[in-house]
């Protein structure tokens, strides 16, 4: 017997047949003996209506009604997959945000879960309930319903594992794994059977959206381990775990684990910037006062002038109010020109087994400049090496990075 | 300064630019300095689609669930009627049923309000704030959603009203009043100002669907001043209030209010029924246990056989259900046959001035005959006399009957 949590994604929830088959995997869980917590997320397109429906109202509108308005979404799911249960003689019951708790933050939608009872939850399911819950909501501190921001539903999902001291938290999607790069670009990706919870955290905000970025730390944090499936298909799918859940060796057989690419992230680039003293400073203390994000950065020296061209990457959404900030610092900064790219992208490689391998990152411009692709910034960490280049490359540096690291798939795959 | 509630049904808050003009509506009566609670369904359409997925989900929904899933529908309005309002310069916010809370029975799916919490409502409406309350939901005792049945809005609003002390509760609507009788049939009916609350009671229950008749019973007992208005044009609409609201005389000048038709009842017979006692009550009794509502009853005596035939009416819902109940207690009550009819149609006169005025009835049959309209079945109470007609004839009827008794607007209106 063991305690688990299932997490059902919106393309797992569209339609009452599709949420027969799900209810089907958990009566199966739930027969095999097993306590079961599941998370559901709305019918998909469901939640781009309601925000939609917000949007139409006022540009401008009150983040505590829009949760009002959005949960609404992952409250009819969870409500119809307990009738399906039901049906299926499989005792069940949904459990609102506000019904458990789940306590969040009161930054109304984008909050974080702050608790959750787990004294109701845990009574449930082990008295044999299977207990639904609606993702990606809570209660707020206000006593109001509160969201955590578009897919949340991970995140909640983990956060009851973590609370109920899961023995694994299974996220239900509609891909089956995480795969060593995006298999519409290469074919002959892998899927991967483990991955560490530091690679796939590397993987997912670098472009394998597989899950969302935040309920891969919360895991990592609470060591709860995570499992990626499809809904649609058997399949083992790839787990998520702690570095010592690796066997010995296991784990530097696998120089690199995968490919991952970005096209989120726009260029900047400030020309003949003063080369004094918190000139640098002044370009991103504003940038960060503003809440925006910078990646890479490159500073490229003129020793002739004295001045340097300073080179950083932002969100693409954030990218005109990253200019509006720059324009406005203009005269602290000293810079004589702004210019601006959203015809980029990060390619990644990213791994464990790099830390013990020397030549990752020199292959990878190696094999790069091989094709011909220019790199126009780079960035590395202990586990990813990360690289700029124009867009019209990235299917192309994708497919030589993967064959050159030895990822593709044998022919008889 | 008064303090009101305002009611807008589904298709008043159907899609974006009508929830603006119901905001519009708010915001006039928010600014005459009026303390205001706004009570609202979901969009047109939307509680049949969250039904239609219960009812696939599974034909034996648990009404709990149902609750959770359905009740979703008022969320969403009210958060966006929230929305809205504030971008309009006008304090609001929305409050669930469970926040306020709205205390219903455990009856879920068909509850019934035992208490509002009014403190923290009255301090948010006192404060200058509206406040925007999905209507047909409440919190039962165990703590969960619970939906009051279709068309439970109106009672909300008037639960909210009686307990608010309200001075009026206006129900905004897609008609602009209550007529004299269904304008389809009679193109030159009239739009009544005022009428009693046990008028409206008869002439809801009998066909004019304006207002659900749960909520009348309720304003009436809580002495509400309930008045049905357009949320499409202006106008003064239709007052419905207590007799002593009523100038002297002013009741007495209009000895019949309106003429209603029912289509949604079936008649009964049970031929050569034994003459004995408590057969009678062999026949009702079960129908009573089975929760099947009785309406017309008539025995026709057959003098030289010591027999009778027992006609009635049931909902026409309820008629294969009774069928099954009368055929179980075949032998108990002693019948020789059956038999059933869904093409009939009962048609009402109604008018608290019948009460000091003779001859309504006679008025009735004999203008029935005059057109041959045969009479199946007769009832009467107080202030209503009902009789059963074949289908066919309900237009006709109508039409000779608001005729006969004055009704029909002047040609210049």
């Amino acid at each position: 017997m063991a305690r688990i949590v299932m997490k059902f994604g919106g393309t797992s929830m569209a339609g009452i047949e599709r949420i027969r088959a799900v209810a089907e995997r958990i009566k199966r869980e739930h027969e095999a003996g097993n306590e079961v917590a599941v998370i559901v997320s709305a019918m998909a397109g469901e939640t781009d209506r309601l925000v939609q429906f917000c949007r139409e109202a006022s540009s401008l509108y009150d983040p505590r009604e829009y949760d009002v308005v959005v949960s609404s979404g992952e409250q009819v799911s969870s409500g119809l997959l307990a009738i399906m249960l039901q049906s299926m003689d499989v005792p069940a019951r949904s459990w609102m945000g506000w019904q458990l708790p789940i306590q969040t933050s009161d930054a109304h939608s984008s909050a974080r879960i702050s608790g959750i009872d787990k004294d109701i939850l845990g009574e449930a399911i082990a008295g044999g309930q299977v207990a639904v819950i609606p993702g990606f909501q809570g209660v707020s501190g206000d006593g109001r319903v509160a969201t955590l921001g578009r897919g949340g539903s991970d995140t909640s999902a983990v956060a009851v594992a973590a609370a109920m001291k899961a023995d694994r938290c299974d996220i239900y999607t509609d891909v089956d794994g995480v795969y060593t790069t995006d298999p519409r670009i290469v074919p002959r990706a892998r899927k991967l059977a483990k991955v560490t919870y530091e690679e796939m955290l590397e993987l997912a905000s670098v472009g394998a959206k597989v899950l969302q970025t935040r309920s891969v730390g919360l895991a990592m944090k609470h060591g709860v381990p995570l499992k990626v499936l499809s809904s649609f298909e058997e399949g083992a799918g790839t787990l998520i775990v702690d570095e010592s859940a690796f066997e010995e060796g296991e784990m530097e057989e696998q120089l690199i684990t995968g490919i991952a690419h970005d096209k989120n992230e726009a260029k900047v680039t400030l020309t003949a910037v003063a080369d004094k003293p918190g000139s640098v400073a002044n370009i991103f203390t504003p940038l960060a006062d503003a809440d925006i994000n910078v990646d890479m950065i490159v500073q490229n020296f003129a020793r002739d002038t004295g001045n340097t061209d300073v080179t950083f990457t932002v969100p693409k959404d954030d990218l005109a109010r990253a200019l509006d900030v720059l324009e406005g610092a203009k005269e602290a900064i000293g810079y004589r020109e702004i210019a601006s790219d959203t015809n980029i992208t990060k390619i990644s490689v990213v791994g464990v087994g790099m830390r013990s391998h020397a030549g990752v990152a020199s292959t990878m411009f190696q094999t790069l400049a091989d094709r011909g692709i220019n790199i126009l910034a780079i960035t590395t960490s202990e586990i990813k090496v990360s690289v700029l280049i124009e867009e019209d490359y990235t299917e192309l540096a994708v497919r030589v990075l993967h064959t050159a690291y030895g990822l593709d798939a044998e022919d008889a795959a």
